[in-house]
């Protein structure tokens, strides 16, 4: 057992998978996750975090586990509601979700920022662990398809990732600021791992990636840098990943992620199914990376912390 | 069978159910509603309207007729989960019910005015008669108690109407312009009927009359004006009526109404309970106010369109 701090970056649902096995195995206080925020949107005039909220809903324990997104007992009278009066219902938000969303509209119209309104409600929800957006400044992920440009949400859900992807820019990136909360807990002298979750790395690693100061600080960190990833066996567990990476030109392999991310990560785990692959200048673990219940995430938040030689 | 107009002034659960009646008695287009907004409040960043969304679910047939207030078949996932937040939830807002603020406050960020959201809104629910709120300006009904200066809802919600009522006062009222449609409907030259619906006279018709233009719109009309007492044997059929007007010093009977409405109005009509009342210099008709039913609405529309020597 070791009592050093530990970063993860996260996007979703993938990344929340394992940002939930670390918080179980490690103690209160011991983990910050840094949060994608690409992905938020305005929409019906409220603020959506989807990636935030996904983290808060998986480590509160709300989340559902059969839909694979949103909150579980959750109902749909709103959106029933609403289609009723000719609003928009492209983007699918539960009652109970929708709690969340008016919430950290209000807070943010009244001042508060991004990470002040997660904290608060990350703490309320009982969880232990930190999250913070990887920025308080609009970040905002475009991609560039065969239809033109589309902001994030109408590639990802109102088109349900059907057009093709030619590019990506995350627009405002270039004048963000890496959050206060995100550049301290890279800076912790106690920092033992910074972990980049299994999260796509295009669309959830990559826009964190472009805030100013963030490659810079895990440059200057002097703990050990681990991706796991998010292809197992060519495959995207869940999401667009391996199709994307396909109309990027890029073989769907966990090799081309290890060349992505090379010079950023000192170790890449693999799962035993790409036992064989090359991940570049890092150092290759191999070990099971499908996180279907607690327990695979509990362990493999224990393989990807056992390469500092912690025991947990 | 008369063609000429109606236009209802009209607030919330009591008015709305004389309007319902009116809607169903007279043709398509033949009824203006004009709503009282001085109840009209932001709540979690929402835009409320309570005697507007009050009209639209009775009149779309969306109400609750055992709650008495918001929609039928609702559910509450949204409070129970914004409490979990640490949100404000002493304000019930239902999960269908949330898409009409959401829907409107988005409209209105967008640059709508009122008026055109709650057409917008009506005709979407398929409601035949116009509906028009008094203003788009703001106006925001405070009530003065014995605990100082409250916002109306906090006053009629927060706090059940418990303090003490010592005044009223509609801020905004004196800049407020009445809404475009509503002079329009008031100034037809069809105009056959202007009804006072009961609804509270202190709290839900004084706002409209407050809106410069409105007092003088009624008086340049031919029409006659004929309002309904809210008062049956000195008890209001729902809400603080009866309760304000004692807090006021104003004995509650129909008599106090009428003398309220003294020189507005030229046909006060009362409750055969109330068969002996005075009614001041108005014209009395007595007939059977209370509305327990559709049928009771219907009847008590043809009782009061009957003044003007209707048959409907």
């Amino acid at each position: 057992m070791k009592t050093g701090k530990v970063v993860a970056l996260s996007g979703g649902i993938g990344g929340a998978k394992l940002a939930l096995g670390l918080d179980r195995v490690l103690a209160p206080g011991q983990l910050t996750i840094i949060a994608n925020t690409g992905d938020d949107f305005r929409h019906l005039g409220l603020h959506i975090s989807p990636d935030i909220d996904t983290l808060l809903y998986t480590l509160a324990g709300l989340d559902d586990p059969v839909r694979g997104w949103g909150r579980r007992d959750e109902t749909w009278n709103f959106m029933q509601a609403l289609g009723q009066i000719g609003g928009e219902t492209w983007f699918q938000l539960g009652d109970g979700d929708l709690a969340i969303h008016v919430e950290r509209t209000r807070r943010l119209a009244g001042g508060e920022t991004l990470s002040e309104v997660t904290d608060g409600l990350r703490r309320r929800l009982g969880i232990a662990s930190a999250i913070v957006p990887m920025s308080d400044d609009p970040v905002r992920t475009r991609v560039e398809t065969d239809e033109g440009w589309l902001d994030f949400q109408h590639y990802f859900v109102r088109r349900r990732c059907e057009p093709r992807v030619r590019a990506l820019e995350f627009a405002g990136a270039a004048t963000a600021r890496l959050a206060a909360n995100a550049l301290a807990a890279l800076s912790d002298p106690a920092l033992a791992a910074i972990i980049i979750c299994p999260s796509n790395p295009y669309l959830s690693v990559d826009p964190i990636r472009a805030v100013p100061g963030l490659r810079e600080a895990l440059h200057a960190a002097s703990a050990p840098v681990i991706a796991v990833s998010p292809i197992i066996a060519g495959q995207a567990v869940k999401g667009p990943t391996a199709k994307m990476m396909a109309e990027l030109g890029l073989m769907p392999s966990a090799a081309t992620v290890a060349e992505h991310y090379a010079g950023l990560i000192d170790v890449f785990v693999v799962d035993e199914a790409d036992a064989e692959t090359g991940v570049g200048g890092a150092e290759k673990r191999v070990g099971p990376t499908l996180m279907r219940n607690l327990d695979d995430k509990i362990g493999l938040a224990r393989l990807v912390l056992g390469v500092t030689g912690w025991t947990v």
